[in-house]
């Protein structure tokens, strides 16, 4: 039986001033640092201690990562990190402020943006500010390798690899592993552990600073489906209040 | 040609409050992080990007690199961390006061422990509060390679294994390499690089949060003997304050 603990970061700049981020590396905000701050405690108290740590590159769950190792006394355990993780690159809408590309394209197509399992938003121009091409941290990339939009049916193609290349083998050592990344890097992941259908994803949502544990059997399925949030009060919370969000 | 930085961490907590420190691992103190906060800068300014970052494992040396890397916009690159690069295990010392220690066996004694090649302070029982024995980090290390107590001489025997087998590799791919870690593993990186004598070493002091900056010929010797400080004024002034605190 291997553990896996997946962790979504906390609030970050462009969440809390309501624009797409996707690949743009904006930091945590005071609340997503507390929103953190939250998770070394409940591991704790879980007796759940990490041998092993996998990021993206982007630095709202690098920093989430530290924080919640500090608080647990594992920051010097080794640490893979992988574009393969990051969040979904939000295209031609990275930047944009939220509200004012629903009323500029209306809620049919936001929603499908927003949503849609397979269909990206257009892709960003290589020259725009927010744009990856020239940073530095995916210079080794061939160009095709870097994406200029992305639906979730992309994120989980690219992530598919690291996971089964680099988190399964630390699984197969018998490591706890914690995976500290983005809202759609781990639903992708989610949804390959539990073999969710492509409907069923759309309305997945995992909570920010809530480890989420899988207990996973020789065969690397979850013993229980859709694993177990350390705090699931909070947790069931937090969905609901997405949900509501939407209505 | 390649490039090394060396960084030593800022002031810890038992910098500040005089006790021996060792493998104990505390972490930095606000002056300390302000210490670590000069570096980037610094970095910038000379243009020289970290590819790749080796740290001990200890708190006080990764959080150095973390504020270090985020405040470069590097807290990307990948991390090798390894108890090679700790501290000089300080043995029977490690948690004592240090005006105590010197009160109680003189001058001579103090100094000899402190400072000279080979002669390692007495062993640090298992069964202290201040001994590594049971520290998880240290878990899968045969019980015999885990340190009771050291002098330099012992540190440079196990931190050099590390620079051939880890960082020399990394230099050799054209990595601009940097090694965050202590007073004492970074002399004894410095007294290998600059092939200093066993007498020339006792004398060197590295300052804290100044990036030391090796530029390296292809048999990895320095082309200027004693690297470069990215903050030259700064480094003097500390090297002297140290000098003077032995009057």
């Amino acid at each position: 039986m291997s553990t896996l603990v997946l962790l979504r970061h906390g609030q970050s700049v462009w969440n809390a001033t309501n624009q797409f981020t996707g690949w743009v590396d904006v930091d945590l905000t005071e609340q997503g640092v507390a929103e953190a701050e939250r998770a070394p405690a409940l591991l704790a108290e879980a007796g759940i201690l990490p041998d092993v740590l996998h990021t993206s590159l982007l630095r709202r769950a690098i920093r989430t990562a530290q924080i919640t190792l500090d608080g647990i006394d594992r920051h010097w355990i080794p640490v893979k990190r992988s574009w393969r993780l990051n969040e979904r690159h939000y295209g031609a809408l990275q930047g944009k402020d939220k509200k004012a590309t629903l009323e500029e394209f209306g809620e049919e197509q936001f929603m499908l943006w927003r949503r849609s399992y397979a269909t990206p938003p257009p892709p960003l121009d290589d020259d725009s500010e927010y744009s990856q091409v020239g940073d530095a941290r995916y210079a080794e990339l061939p160009s095709e390798l870097l994406p200029r939009t992305e639906a979730l049916a992309q994120v989980i193609d690219r992530m598919l690899p690291y996971w089964y290349d680099q988190i399964v083998p630390d699984l197969r050592d018998g490591k706890v592993v914690l995976v500290t990344a983005h809202g759609n890097s781990l639903r992708g992941l989610v949804k390959h552990l539990d073999g969710l259908s492509e409907e069923a994803v759309v309305g997945l949502n995992i909570p920010t600073g809530i480890p989420l544990v899988y207990d996973l059997d020789d065969d690397l399925r979850p013993t229980q489906p859709g694993g177990r949030y350390l705090d699931p009060d909070a947790a069931a919370d937090a969905i609901a209040a997405v949900a509501n969000q939407g209505r």
